[in-house]
């Protein structure tokens, strides 16, 4: 018996263990326990119980939901059976199974969002550090595929650790509610035992047991939590996806600006006795190109009618709990494509001193022009850049032009010198690791 | 060892099992083996061999495939570990990873779709039945939430059916392709060892053995073929995901056209005694809307680089087989759901003689403009709308205009008449059935 | 000249026009003008100039777009001949075109997001009424598709008041910052000119005057920004969205639980004289179902190579463009459903009347259970239910069963008589109504 | 007046006017009209009318769409103000608006279609050529970012090639219906002017006025024809996105496999003197990016209700309208961009033959094999991967190995030779190119 689902099309790293369907069961029964629990702190029912949730046979259970639609119905029942009387009758008193549900998936979130923080931390680590190693290593800037100006390694690592600090704590703002309503988010039942302040007060009590947001009211077709949370999983993934093809492509033999160290047995082929392939990055961008759609499915959910709705939620689940596991995934992913990270500091250097320099274009037309204005600097640029020998060709017209002095000669050759500070490299990078490092995890 | 996902969260009817991992596993294994049966048939090796897909240990499989990234190479190896020498020395040979996961995946949806055919030809038996047993049945149409013309059941099902048996038809049509270019799509391997001819060869035989598509090209970047699928998949989806909409909505106490028998213990509540869920409906409007996103990501999988892609292939794998899962699992759901569908007749008519008649009104108005134009017959209309009875006011202003002919008012009196044929009501129910008793099953 | 687009397709209020191509460029220039305004108070240039945006032709420039790729090329050049020597050479210096269209589409997106704070507040304001006006108003709550427990028109309508609340909070808290990095994001330009500090303050100046957020880093290639909000956005409009699906529904004539007042001239039909379509609910629902799969392309956009993309970025402006004017119009749309909505308490009451009594099935046994224990309890409502007239049938059996006591029938009472608090109706519609007041305008 | 989008967020070459809303606005006069000449031909009415339709105030129809949620509400009184009586009074007899958005939008869309087919007919042409040119060229092949094994040029453009050509083929397969029902789908008013036979001739006589297939059934809620025209626009825009994906990366100078004439005043940058951006491949790019999501959405209207929708369907129009606005686009863009490319021989040899030589090690180890087994030959190509300088060392293996024979050596010789014919290559190019030819234009 291996599920419909035990990773073969999902090369796993063990993470995602965190959202499956084991987890999704314990968390179902963490919920009915807190619940029952509530009840029994109010007075409602007397006794207690320990729900071994590994003990659940799984598949059965899975099985049986078919014909509820939601394996909420027949895990009471099974609980029930494994319960004491009269404790049983209290087991899942005035909820629906879409309170336990909703909040289970939430309690999978909160979980996975928490165990991912760490590896991430290691990551905008990793990142930060490298940032930092390589603050003037020169590098090609490249926009549209093309060389456009200089720019610097750890720039461009403080960019890419922006990006993974920002979704992260973006991610951990996410808000991962209790739903606790009862048939039609009334909780009439609940307030008949109670009355309003005894259903209040356990609601209160079951959110902090649980460690969920005790929102006053109920989600049932009020989905923008999830809609949220799911827009900043995905957000999250792909911030870790651009680490990933960064990788890949700053690797490339053809370009060699980063070092991807593979691990032995790691990133064989199936037919190349040569290959190894840079498997984590890889698999960081095929993550990322899944979240969209998924996050899609959950923003269309919104869309629900009446108290509880008809499919719109079941549609929910699944993409979810796949956001989770590709979080849980691709966390440790990037860590450890992080720790195998580095920068090919000459390589980079060469690859910029490859061309015919006129990737300091920019710059150097620039200086000329605060001297002789812009139309003037444009013709001595595109003079220069004729040539084919830029930074050679733009120094000489600076000598032979009689209006430059030598005040921006010596700026212009600042401008046009591969190496040392570019712009505002050092501040920018400095900004990143700081606040990147502010980030909770 | 229940795996990732045993469905839990996918209420599953069982049919999913045509396309779960295990499904997938043995897919792979007669990739392998049609290969190097036909390596065998060439000369290349001698010998045979009979691999027990479902010995091999799938949990461990999948384990294995996270250092490579995809399932092939671990298996590769276990299957040469099965093999007698020499011939395990054929095992693969010539192949990359990618051609036999591109082609077990194929492999698994041909199969998926021919067996979502079966539970799909009763849904059409079953809609073209009730289409032709009411095809008088007289029903509100509704327009943007609004009753507006009469209709028939008859036609209500018909399009229902049209939708079923159109989608049906194009996802019979998609193409499922053998994969076979090896490392990067030159069958440079294969050829030094067989010639081009015999390169060519193996490949129909390939194809031949195992019921796929026998291209000339190959497609390890050329992914039209996996996203026109998806697209037909979903789109497929999308139409049983109509019935399941129509089904709750005009099952709803307050409409009740339809009934919707729900068997003994289905579609119970975990909260409220006296409810009956119509579960098969719901999970069909649930599995629609999940289908547009993973249809999305595969179209998003064509911008793939290089000879073999980096990240968007990978990205392919669950979202396709989500789909099959999604088909197969909606194919019976919906032959559930018609099984236990049927017309209200009373009802249908009686909500549409709840109102005031002014559902008659477009036709006995363009009635009425036959005979004194355009202008007056709106003006008509209009008061008759005004005074509350349609009907009746619209047949007395016809007595009284002297330009109303008494051809006219017998016109009028059979199109504002509740009952008998409607419009082409009968031909399109004709045409509908026909066409779906002509796909494939 | 009409332009590609002037909302043929898109039936528009009129509120669009904040976010329409004229907008777009009115921003551009607000860009440019800001940046030059920062140089002349930097001392890099003097002078001033006002550009009239309006005047600029704008399908010249939009034509003039094509062979650059976006219209910042042209625009600069048309704006430097506006523009008095040498003032004309401080134009755009320093700037790359991706900072000025990030940053003008930010601005569009701030000044779209705070335009519709307007209706919206006008929303809550009107849910927030209603649904306290409707505090009491009993009606069939529903799950599934089903009558399942009696719930308070208030209590939707609190719930919808939230959605509409929670998503305009979460709008409200998405960051719009300015981009300003140069060529390749270093300022290495402006830091030659003005210093490190000098570039520092120009940035913080030019974010100052446009109202933008002071990000310290560029974020060329990390667009977070950009998929959160657009996130952000199209959660707002599902939460709207979801307005117009509840106004359509609810205001079917076979449920009639809402009145939506349709003015005149408004809801007409091309065929039927009789329809007045609820067209500001459906396009509601059809706007809401468009933002999925824009949000979804700009997730997909965060996975940008290099310094600056190769057309990831170029792919966001349409689908982040059309999120903002889904918005505009929406909001204005939505203001008008609710200025025309009401709640129509007898049909309401009615409905909730018209079943069998098993609406109250769940509270009933509860009530029961709390005396004679579940088991007990649901053998009594299951009997009852079976009888048809369920509230007469269980109040009899309470008064049959001697285990009953005369407290447990007065409660069964209670809670089995339509009207009056439901559960924590009354709470949760307060606490709607506080948080939604709470909500900036 | 410029309309809400002129282009200005959508660098456009011109072609997208077929597909605007002056061209949705024709399409719809071209439906009223085909509808009334066959009214007349069928006796219903007499006279004759032009209507001109660039004459209509397109910006004040646009506005008097907003109070019915469609065009053609305000477009039938403005047709039959222009109509002589008494054939006015038959103009949109018997129709919805449904019917006449429905049938211009797929008019739209067949014109779109077909005016996109000459300029990727020489695409086709253009990658053939270039194809064929390239044949034995050799490159290297890569694999997940990684050279893997050497091809040819050649074969890399026929898979282009066969992208672009496969999908042309389904898009022009793609049905486009007409859509003609009435109301609710009936033809109830048509049928009861000219009975049923005059009402289905006057539906074929309209279908073939237009160009558009005569369905016998209506699809106004049966929405495949869209969701499945949308997904294959978007299968198409994906390969013609790939193409540019190529042509970016391809010409990265640090590659430089590909060449991209760059015309003059073309791909200018607003910063950078030198920079020559490769627009149309950013721009294929960017629209392919686009369509997955636009097709989303139109796969999920399928989920409509009743006779005629109450959002879903003007869901629809955007994203459909925006998918052909996007295939005019790139259709151009690419026929400039094939226009513009070259491959660059001597480069893509020079990449090819940088490395190691280990690119050589599957065919070496596989010749090897053939002779002395698959783990001998593994061994030998490990030693020799570790030397260094593959090429030399694998064949100086195979001369000191006592086993491997003359025959041998000489098929290691040829399959560790750059040049020549690689595998089936050959075969493939051609079979590519004669698909590609019988490809309607």
């Amino acid at each position: 018996m291996t599920g419909f689902d035990s990773g073969l099309l999902d090369p796993t790293t063990g993470a995602a263990a965190e959202a499956d369907d084991r987890a999704v069961l314990r968390a179902l029964v963490d919920v009915e326990a807190a619940h029952l629990e509530a009840l029994v702190a109010a007075g409602v029912a007397s006794g207690s119980v320990r729900w071994a949730a590994d003990e659940i046979d799984l598949p059965a259970l899975a099985a049986a939901s078919a014909s509820g639609g939601n394996p909420v119905i027949p895990l009471v029942a099974e609980l029930r059976r494994r319960t004491p009387a009269p404790l049983a009758d209290a087991v899942h008193l005035g909820l629906t199974s879409q309170d336990v549900l909703d909040s289970a998936l939430m309690l999978v979130a909160a979980r996975s969002i928490r165990r991912a923080a760490a590896p991430v931390g290691r990551v905008l680590e990793g990142l930060a550090g490298l940032a930092e190693a390589h603050r003037t290593t020169p590098v090609a800037g490249r926009t549209l595929g093309r060389q456009a100006a200089p720019t610097t390694a750890g720039l461009r690592l403080a960019v890419l650790l922006d990006g993974v600090a920002r979704t992260r704590r973006a991610l951990g703002a996410a808000e991962t509610p209790l739903q606790l309503g009862g048939s039609v988010g009334t909780l009439a039942v609940l307030t008949d035992r109670l009355g309003a302040d005894g259903a209040e007060a356990l609601r209160t009590r079951v959110a902090a047991a649980l460690g969920l947001a005790a929102r006053p009211g109920v989600w049932h077709v009020e989905r923008s939590a999830v809609s949220l949370l799911g827009a900043a999983v995905a957000a999250h993934l792909g911030a870790l996806g651009r680490l990933g093809l960064e990788a890949v492509q700053g690797s490339r033999p053809e370009l060699g600006e980063l070092e991807l160290a593979v691990g032995a047995g790691e990133g064989g082929s199936s037919a190349m006795p040569q290959k190894q392939n840079p498997v984590a990055a890889v698999l960081l961008v095929a993550n990322a190109r899944r979240a969209p759609g998924l996050a899609a499915t959950l923003l269309g959910s919104q869309l629900a009618l009446d108290e509880r709705p008809a499919g719109d939620w079941h549609a929910e689940w699944q993409p979810l709990r796949e956001l989770l596991r590709l979080l849980l995934e691709s966390a440790v992913l990037a860590e450890r494509l992080v720790a195998a990270l580095d920068v090919d500091a000459p390589r980079s250097r060469a690859n910029l001193e490859a061309g015919d320099g006129s990737i300091h274009a920019e710059r150097a037309q620039q200086v000329l022009a605060q001297r002789v204005g812009r139309s003037r600097a444009a013709e001595l640029t595109r003079t220069a850049l004729a040539e084919g020998d830029f930074v050679a060709a733009i120094r000489r017209a600076a000598v032979d032009d009689p209006d430059v002095d030598e005040a921006t000669r010596d700026r212009l050759a600042a401008a046009t010198t591969t190496g040392g500070t570019v712009g505002l490299s050092d501040r920018l990078i400095d900004a990143s690791v700081a606040a990147a490092r502010g980030v909770d995890r």
